[in-house]
């Protein structure tokens, strides 16, 4: 018998297909159910065996999952908690893959009430280049790290659950508070996509803006990958994350003023020791990732 | 005959010496005289043919030389222009490497004086992690855009000489002024580095700096990869480019002002338009770069 019965993923793409991929080849699970918002993204799902059918009903679905996988855009994930909240199980554990906590949180204490002890939340670090049922992976989650974000109403038996589930998949398991999780990820990866956007539109919306980007080279093209990203995404991330965002943009405007100062000022030692202390960090942690 | 007598080259690594090498690989010069800041450079450069020999003192090889290329870091042309300026000789041509042009050009005037026509500023864009001879290669321009900045002194032979050269090196040649360089490159290249290093530098000097590390991931790595640059460099280049990169830093701050009212007021509308807007221009510069 595998260590999980049924496992209900609501979206069936990159995160919550390469997590029910990942337990079916690790033989931890016995059935996959998959909900999404397109009866043919949930066909595709299921011919590519990423799911073993398509669930119609949450009421017949929830009750007797042991775990259900909330892999949709965070926007979504308000409605959703809502239409399973009836219907959770003696065992059914819900958990997330949202990048945000705090909103995603909330909106489960909103949704699942007393019973919030069931949901453990937590955000899978995994690439999100591609997308869909057929960018789903068995082994995507392997050596990544998945952030769990205990709530003080989780006991350890649930915890223990879906940290087991992730270390199934392969990837390597950290705790945080949420809203520790927050600020490191406002700081480590929403301000950098909100700085890259930015640098991009101040050149796009110029009148000689051909001009600039044709003398761009590469070192422009590593500092704005990310802005390429997809807008409705990462405008909803912004959003979600807003408080921790804007902590993190503050401190980051702050440091421009600093060197702003130090740049009208002539000030090269000042320069230097900015730079030289950011490349002993960065170098230091490229040798360690 | 070749088509270049006598190249003497200040600065025998990647941007001097793949200059030297080109021409040599062209069959375009005859002989290629060295000057560097130690001897042990010149005879490492010598070794790998980069240069034919090591100069000695200037008076003696500048007045019969075709071209003089001042290949070094920005902040060592003044200097290096005040040493060769008594010794122009009717068919020299000064040339340079540098990376930012208005503080190039106000040395070379100053040095130059009267003679200044025979200088024919210049900048090839071409990566720089790695430095030193060894780095020099024949191919490095091959494809790769070459700025000339003239100026008004320049006669058009002068220029077409440089250009010229430029050519059989494999570059393609892009023709700005002094002025529209700086603003371009304190845009696409010299504020991204000011910012990738402010991003470092901010959470470097953090106390949990390590925190925030461990869930740095790829979208991190790409924004602060030049971050990694060389801090002595960027400074004086920041320095150089001072007045343009200061403009372009108060054009992004005012950027990162309106994304925070949008953040700050939710209003997702805008975050979204902004985001959208650099996505296109980023997906389009992408394909035709």
């Amino acid at each position: 018998m595998a260590e999980f019965g049924k496992i209900v993923v609501f979206g069936t793409g990159l995160i919550g297909g390469s997590f029910a991929l990942a337990l079916k080849e690790a033989g931890a699970v016995e059935e996959v159910v998959g909900f999404g918002r397109t009866p043919s993204t949930l066909r595709i799902a299921q011919e590519l065996g990423v799911i073993d059918r398509a669930g119609i009903n949450p009421a017949h679905e929830i009750n007797d999952a042991d775990i259900v996988l909330v892999a949709t855009p965070v926007a979504q994930m308000p409605e959703i908690f809502e239409r399973i909240a009836p219907y959770l199980g003696p065992t059914t554990i819900v958990t997330d893959g949202g990048s945000t906590k705090g909103d995603v949180v909330g909106a489960a204490r909103a949704a699942f009430k007393g019973h919030i002890g069931k949901f453990v939340p937590a955000h899978p670090i995994a690439g999100a280049e591609n997308s869909g049922p057929g960018a789903a992976r068995g082994d995507l989650y392997r050596g990544k790290k998945v952030v769990v974000t205990p709530l003080p109403e989780n006991n350890d038996e649930r915890l223990d659950r879906i940290k087991r589930a992730w270390s199934l998949c392969g990837a390597d398991i950290y705790e945080l508070t949420p809203e520790m999780h927050d600020r490191v990820f406002a700081a480590v990866s929403h301000l950098p996509h909100l700085l890259s956007y930015a640098l991009v539109h101040d050149l796009a919306v110029r009148e000689n803006a051909d001009l600039f980007f044709t003398f761009a080279a590469s070192g422009f093209r590593d500092f704005t990958r990310i802005a390429a990203s997809h807008p409705e995404m990462w405008r909803d991330i912004c959003l979600a994350n807003r408080e921790a965002l804007l902590d993190e943009l503050d401190s980051y405007r702050a440091q421009l003023d600093d060197l702003r100062v130090a740049l009208a000022g002539g000030d090269g030692e000042r320069l230097e020791e900015i730079f030289d202390i950011a490349r002993q960090a960065r170098r230091r942690w490229a040798g360690e990732n």
